[in-house]
């Protein structure tokens, strides 16, 4: 294993709280996983690389799919690539319940992200394995494929197949940074473009889907919580604004005599970032992109571009937020005398969690003296995907300084093994509710 | 001649106001040579590219020399390859009056900034052969090399060396775009690097030098005026600032939980626009460059690098607008917690024009019933290099839109024979009073 990988079994485990080892969970055998899974891609930074569809994934999905195998589950693989376990229930007749989440990274990305909500689910497999517990309803462990999507720059490829969501047709033939059309990156996967949507359930065999993920953000973290509850993916809306001023000489052109894009957009900026809080307390509106033109430090900006992200997990918030944004790009138009275009580039509904399920989520942590803690996801997961058509759940396990999609993401063994006690327990709760 | 290139003779000459013809100025004459310079080094766009010490910018010299020798001029090539036509006065043993331009361009730039001032001096010569006038003072007319310094980064490459003030060494080993050093286009062009620096004058035989230019800017065209007296060359302090917030995911950071590095560097933004008109009517700050990073749709800014061109005609309003506007980083910086940095990447001092010349220059323009209209040259010109030892005295000539560095540079030819009569003028008038 490279030196320089700190995700290793005994770094995991040095702080572990042998307490935590109870009802059949081991905090030793999720750090041997974590750190198991964390070989394959590693990076000379120490991070992860598995691109979807890559050998990377492939070989992790197949350690994944053995320690399965090795408990007794029952193991397949659908037409898009997605593992799926089923460990059978008391009334294996009804609908599932399925949990999981991806193994797939972006390039050098971290150890946690996706894979905790793989190995924690098979870590309460292993228990009730262990205390020969059988859940009411079956219990489906899945691992999504290509749900980061950076390879091809789309995303949730295995979660949206199963939805019967994904449009095959138009993704078959985009190419990667090598070249390689995804039709051929998937022969390469012994898959086929042509049976890719055999992939496709039929919902009613399952009942819900639940994911547990790390926050990829800092509130869980402020607030001194281990493991929260997701109370909404945040939908989105994308909008790329043009502001057209004049270039003209930085030296020969008077202050008053100016029409400077750059001046406009920061007015822009500086508005943007007050505006979520009009709207609600989990609305959030980011400008990531800004580009001036000609782009010299001696010419005034004639033009800029940039990219407005509004989230929120409810859809009437984004669509307050996005015509309160529109206004003030109106307004600025008009006050200086500034062209503004803009263009919608995305538009992603949020998925809401219902109340109910929340409530279940806040007595699994509550078994566990955790106080019940409600944030909504900003990020997009599989569980999203699924969100469309079936009852989901998420919950987000604490991940340090919020960092995500680097080296350099963490989560503490503690953390990662209230995740599973929590998630066990739900997954023994849920079933019987509904 | 390409028929894409609408600067030629019959264009120029369409709208002529032949009134403009007396004291043996002639507007024709003026035309063909701009037309026929123009033809050297043209573009696809009808654009000029003559780059210094190109191979077009020794052609449009060798041309320009020509027709100073029709004239009986005597001319001579300096070390530095600036070509110097001298016109013998009454008095020839005393200083001379120096007057010209350069004649390279940026590339794809426009047929008046530069020659103009070349071929007006030239024109003024032309009628007082005409009028068989022998001034008091010898006039030389000068065509400096190599003023843009696009090829190298430099610029302004004649004049300096004139003044004795280029270091030849730290140029020498500078490389185009093709991979040619300095040194190597100046064997081309028949000069040589030991000997460049021989270029350097005894100062005190040149009295004063006086610079005929196209405005660069909109002051003329929007006040009316075919020409104005510069009032002051300004000086410029380029900063460059980097702002240091925190990269997080632009989904799961709430509003009130970031450091965002674009939201505070707009802030800056907005202040910096209002800060010169606290000192002077002529003060400019501009902020022409500026990038977020990593600048992605769905990141928060975590830093964002920017640059601040700062301009004044006086040293110590460029230093009071320098200290407000690092006062105000500052402030930024502590409200919101956001690391700044900055780093001063040039430092020119201003050239100042005396009241006495801007006096007799007014006087020049009123003979020909122009009212005395005083601007600052906000671009730097071959009179910086001289104003540092010599008294200098700029016009500026009116240029359509304000355009210039582009194909679309373009300035009517009235004002440029205005231009002739005025300059002309001037060379009369003052030699008398020094």
């Amino acid at each position: 294993m490279n030196s320089t990988c700190y995700l290793n079994k005994e770094y995991l485990y040095k702080d572990y709280d042998k307490k935590l080892d109870f009802e059949g969970v081991e905090g030793e055998r999720l750090a041997h996983r974590l750190s198991k899974i964390a070989e394959i891609g590693l990076t000379k930074e120490g991070g992860a690389n598995r691109p979807g569809y890559s050998e990377e994934e492939r070989e992790a999905k197949n350690i994944v799919r053995k320690w399965m195998e090795g408990l007794g589950v029952t193991v397949q693989e659908d037409a898009a690539g997605n593992i799926i376990g089923k460990f059978l229930g008391k009334r294996s007749k009804l609908p599932s319940i399925m949990t999981g989440s991806h193994i797939d990274t972006v390039p050098n990305g971290g150890h946690f992200d996706g894979v905790l909500g793989v190995l924690t689910a098979l870590e309460v497999i292993e228990s009730w394995k262990k205390q020969n517990y059988i859940p009411d309803r079956s219990i489906e462990l899945v691992i999504f494929s290509d749900e980061e999507g950076t390879r091809f720059n789309t995303g949730f490829t295995g979660s949206q197949a199963m939805m019967g969501d994904l449009n095959i047709k138009e993704i078959s033939n985009l190419r990667d940074k090598t070249g390689l059309t995804f039709k051929e990156v998937i022969k390469k996967n012994n898959l086929s473009i042509s049976k890719f949507n055999n992939a496709e359930r039929n919902k009613s065999e399952i009942a819900a889907f639940v994911e547990l993920h790390i926050e990829q953000g800092r509130q869980l973290e402020k607030f001194k919580q281990p493991v929260g509850i997701v109370s909404g993916i945040s939908g989105q809306n994308i909008i790329e604004f043009s502001f057209f001023g004049i270039a003209e000489h930085a030296g020969n052109t008077p202050m008053d005599d100016r029409q400077d894009a750059l001046v406009a957009a920061s007015e822009f900026v500086q508005a943007v970032e007050k505006l979520p809080r009009q709207v609600s307390n989990s609305a959030v509106a980011t400008i990531g992109q800004l580009r001036p033109y000609p782009n010299g430090v001696n010419v005034i900006p004639g033009r800029v571009d940039l990219s407005v992200d509004i989230r929120d997990i409810k859809k009437t918030n984004i669509n307050e937020l996005t015509n309160l944004i529109l206004n003030k790009a109106n307004n600025i138009s008009h006050e200086r005398n500034i062209v503004v275009k803009w263009e919608e580039t995305l538009n992603v509904n949020p998925v809401s969690i219902e109340k109910e399920i929340q409530e279940i989520q806040a007595l699994s942590l509550q078994k566990h003296q955790i106080k019940p803690f409600h944030i909504p996801s900003g990020a997009g997961h599989d569980a999203m995907s699924l969100g469309k058509y079936l009852p989901v759940s998420m919950f987000f396990v604490r991940c340090r300084d919020g960092i995500s999609h680097n080296p350099r993401e963490w989560t503490n063994l503690n953390d990662c093994i209230y995740g599973v006690h929590i998630l066990k327990d739900f997954l023994e709760r849920f079933p019987t509710r509904i």
